[in-house]
């Protein structure tokens, strides 16, 4: 195949990658599983352990025929250096610290009461400050990734277009580095989201692996052939705008039958406010009628749920992913929406495509923070 | 990433793959390519020149600022090797004989009249005995690609199942090796058409590609992240039976509005018997009535072509190929089908996915078996 010899990563990154996302591992293990010599990776240890990053356990015992000496596995040390993560909405931004392992060591919240980049920049610096002097992280905290929803530039820091905050071609990486001088990384939030299932959640692993986020938007982070998906074009996973009903309602995308039309928070609060007459419904109050037994509002999840279901088998028959997460904000009311989701992916699935797992669960906003910190964490092991 | 470090070729199958899918290249351009030393790719050309597979070209000049010694860029030989190449269909066989650059150098048919194995394999051996004896192909030919509808495992060239052929787990490569003398590999057809053109066709140097293929079936072959998709649970491409009308005709596969049950040949075809009331309409008549000007037939292939187009902006949305070629025998009729297929892919592509070029052109039924025949280059570059 034309595969890039040159882009296998070298001997360092593969161990510490193994190490953080698959182990413990000894290294006879991780000679095997990364096809190196076992000398190859004992060199490719050494600085690791030596700089703190890895750690050698207790010896194990080896009783099987040809066993030799003890195998002492190779671990992650978590707390030999701690990474910042936020995720920045419309309205408020969300911070986490994680470590190494990208377990969750702290996280705080903080209101915007304005969209232009000065503001977001002004309360970053506090975020961040707050929570690196708070829990004495600052002294073993050198990194920041960013998640912002809409067309992001990872590879330069640059946001294209953001379309909640109004933004169009903002440097953040750039401005987030002078604000806050730490090494700063952008993503969008469902690559950042999927990259954290990749490496640390349900994907590990997987040659293949499908994110669903389900709220105001629906969207969806890919990993296919062990990477990431991005797009020719710029445009990847974009689920939400896959049409299902030919002759379903018109989308602000110029599509008919969307899921995103059909399945997006607007469009479920829109099409509840017409059926049930309450022009002021919000979304958790369609959530209540239709938990309360309102049967028009209840067929409004339905619909929207197999609309889902619908997309995420186009995934399936598609690209065949070993299993797909469906999560998101949305999925606060996922009693409303696993049913349906799940009627809707096993009618479409074709074959054998139904037997790839579905875990649909609900995602603690905090998850989207973590998923910029394990970019950070990513770029950190990639450097 | 977890990219594997070791499944990167060796340094001789990453030239010979280069030189033949792109080149002629000269060992700088080479070496530039493929993340190598100019002595590595040096040293991994001396055997390929010396076995006759690649040849030297006459030194270009190079005149630009320090310009050293003129480069003589290598090229493949390609009547160095034949390769044979077989698409195996319920009524006939078709067979290639490709040169190392996947050229077709002769072509034969050979009907089927059961569809047992054993006949199935005496018609195979009289076409490629009469392929390699009459074009004095036998002493250069080694290998023999096969290509077959349905659940192949190109691994251990077992066909799974082959609904049109109603075989069940048939050593298909056993036994044709058994029966030619010949090595064979085997793959299913959509996949082996996708490896000649993401080789020798449109999807040369793209990290992403699709090849989508109308006809009493619809299929895609799918290249992501520089490597054909197989999906985890053997299911991928499967774009026949995305559902993309929830209120639309049942499907065989238990689906509802699926692409195949909207524009497979089969669904054509009876649609268009009920609506112009010939009950014993063929395809080809369908075909011929729209063309005289007959509306609802006419708006059967519309509708057809709108429910490809409509999966193809799925595909384009998820993954993001860099180009998509949409061919098949269904395309014989791509005069009905072309402008419907774009006007489906324009609505529904979003954004920037719109951009993704679509070729749309018959297929000559040769091209399958050279297909097939690519299949066999393949697997030879990678032995």
């Amino acid at each position: 195949m034309f595969a890039e010899p040159e882009t296998a990563a070298p001997a360092m990154t593969a161990v510490l990658t193994a190490v953080l996302t698959e182990g413990p591992l000894s290294r006879v293990g991780l000679a095997r599983r990364l096809g190196l010599s076992q000398a190859a990776v004992t060199k490719a240890a050494r600085p690791l352990i030596d700089l703190g990053y890895l750690q050698e356990l207790a010896p194990t015992e080896r009783t099987g025929p040809g066993a030799g000496r003890p195998a002492s596995p190779l671990s992650i040390r978590a707390d030999r250096e701690f990474f910042l993560g936020v995720k920045i909405t419309a309205d408020e931004l969300i911070g986490v610290v994680c470590d190494l392992s990208a377990q969750v060591r702290a996280s705080a919240h903080r209101p915007l009461t304005h969209r232009d980049v000065e503001h977001v920049l002004t309360e970053l610096t506090h975020l961040t400050n707050s929570l690196l002097d708070e829990g004495g992280y600052r002294a073993r905290t050198r990194r920041l990734g960013l998640a912002i929803s809409g067309d992001v530039d990872r590879g330069t820091g640059l946001v294209r277009y953001s379309p909640f905050l109004h933004w169009h071609d903002v440097a953040l990486r750039e401005l987030a580095e002078a604000a806050t001088g730490l090494t700063v990384v952008v993503e969008n939030d469902v690559k950042a989201l999927t990259t954290a299932e990749h490496w640390f959640g349900e994907g590990v692993g997987a040659e293949s692996f499908a994110l669903v986020t389900v709220g105001t938007g629906i969207g969806c982070g890919l990993v296919v052939n062990g990477r990431l998906v991005s797009g020719s074009h710029g445009v990847a996973g974009e689920i939400g705008h896959i049409g299902v009903d030919v002759n379903g309602p018109a989308c602000h995308c110029g599509g008919r039958g969307c899921v995103e039309a059909i399945a997006g928070a607007d469009a479920i609060v829109e099409r509840a406010r017409r059926l049930s007459g309450h022009s002021e419904l919000t979304f958790d109050g369609a959530v209540a009628l239709a938990r309360a037994g309102d049967q028009r509002v209840g067929a409004v999840f339905t619909q929207a749920g197999d609309a889902i279901g619908c997309a995420i088998a186009a995934v399936a028959n598609l690209v065949g992913p070993a299993r797909i997460v469906v999560s998101g904000e949305g999925l606060a009311a996922y009693d409303l929406f696993e049913t349906p989701i799940r009627t809707g992916f096993e009618r479409q699935a074709f074959g054998a495509a139904a037997a790839c797992p579905l875990s649909i669960r609900p995602l603690p906003f905090e998850q989207w923070a973590r998923g910029a910190a394990t970019v950070g964490i990513q770029a950190f092991v990639a450097a």
